[in-house]
């Protein structure tokens, strides 16, 4: 059965229900005619991050707008998971941060936050961009929600209004540390948030302010120095393998559909 | 001491030994005179992959040649390390091959293989490219040796003459499969390999053929779909974590140079 499903995913943020009328966009009308050329009676994937997944069939569909309406539901709402961990990073140059983003929604992150240190390579991000890479990620992957993308926050206040109940597991390149795997397994089972610095590494006065704060501990990625885009994704695989929703596998699980 | 040290670091296939000359090719003087700006009596940091690595001199500087000396051994070879995976992957589009290459590097891998399957998107491999990018990012990630990158090979073949007392652990998207870190655990201390399928996955003669064989271990990695770079990065991550060389943290690690 699972076979058959149709293999476009569509993230629609309007309430989904067996017999559900979905207004489509002029993005989303465009896409689905235009770019994957299918028409009224065909069959998509929606889900909205609430209702779980349900199979559609197109409605109308024209240049600037059209419908679905929601069929049967094809997988319901992830209930009982593991909270999802959440990835602070500073933003990268070359395409790198949407790769980060990209990444961090196939691995399971549930909130990102772009932060500015002292020595990153960039001082704005693009959120609607950020957001558009979250999303088509997520039709990807399967995923049935969007993680929130934060706007971007200097550390120094992220730090100053940070929940001490949560700790935040810090990629440390060097200095006191603990193995990744063990900082894992002593948080497994909490909230966590996990900080990637930019490139150059963090600088000697927010080290200082790091070690100095209770909820941080330092967790070490070993004996290379790893660029901050594997560190993002190495600190997230490890979670989700260890502590996270990779422990077990999913009944519903279903071959990759690629576009 | 240690932040005294230069920031470049050069791979180099010669011997390195206190007070040794190593003579630079072409490449190599254009890319220290013109790229770096650095010229007679700059220190570079030097590797071989089998001596350690040395803090070296600049002696003469031409365009189309030049020369080192070797000075002190700043680390010695890595020994009593554990035996690092083997990853072998489906060669990907759009440059995510080249990311797989520098990721794999930072992330330890010992032995890179790309394998041809029925639905790869790409059917041959530029070899010099990937080892130039395994070159760079060993030199970027302090890492002491490059790792060999095979000729890329079709997965049967690959199976046909596969040693059977090597795991050869497959990221499975859908199928019976144990959860990585479960396989990962149980494995821990031998040699290992992963095998990491294309964005289609395998045919269902592929992976009928890899369920035949007994040395083949089906890893889940959760209920998304990973794409096969991310897959990829997610089961060495893994590995080093839980059972490679990330569980303690070596001396003399440094800070990250970043040219």
């Amino acid at each position: 059965m699972s076979d058959a499903l149709p293999r476009t995913r569509l993230y629609i943020d309007q309430p989904l229900s067996a017999g559900a009328a979905v207004a489509l966009d002029a993005g989303r009308a465009h896409y689905l005619r235009a770019v994957l050329r299918l028409g009224p009676g065909d069959a998509v994937l929606a889900f909205n991050g609430r209702d779980g997944e349900y199979l559609a069939g197109i409605g109308a569909l024209g240049k600037s707008a059209g419908t679905l309406r929601a069929d049967r539901q094809t997988r319901a709402p992830d209930t009982g998971a593991p909270p999802p961990p959440r990835l602070l990073f500073a933003p990268l140059k070359g395409g790198r941060s949407e790769y980060v983003v990209e990444k961090a929604v196939e691995l399971g992150a549930g909130r990102l936050t772009p932060v500015f240190t002292r020595r990153g390579d960039v001082s704005r991000v693009n959120l609607d961009r950020m957001r558009a890479n979250a999303v088509e990620a997520a039709e990807q992957c399967e995923r049935l929600d969007i993680p929130d993308i934060d706007d971007g926050i200097d550390l120094h206040r992220l730090l100053a209004c940070w929940d001490p109940s949560i700790p935040l597991l810090v990629a440390a390149e060097s200095g006191a540390a603990q193995p990744l795997v063990t900082a894992v397994t002593a948080a497994a089972g909490q909230a966590v948030a996990f900080l990637v610095g930019p490139e150059g590494g963090f600088d000697q006065q927010e080290l200082d302010a790091l070690r100095r704060l209770p909820f941080v501990v330092g967790v070490g990625l070993g004996p290379r120095v790893l660029r901050a885009d594997t560190a993002a994704f190495a600190v997230l695989s490890v979670w989700q393998a260890v502590a996270g929703d990779w422990r077990c596998r999913q009944a519903d699980m279903r071959p990759p559909h690629r576009a």
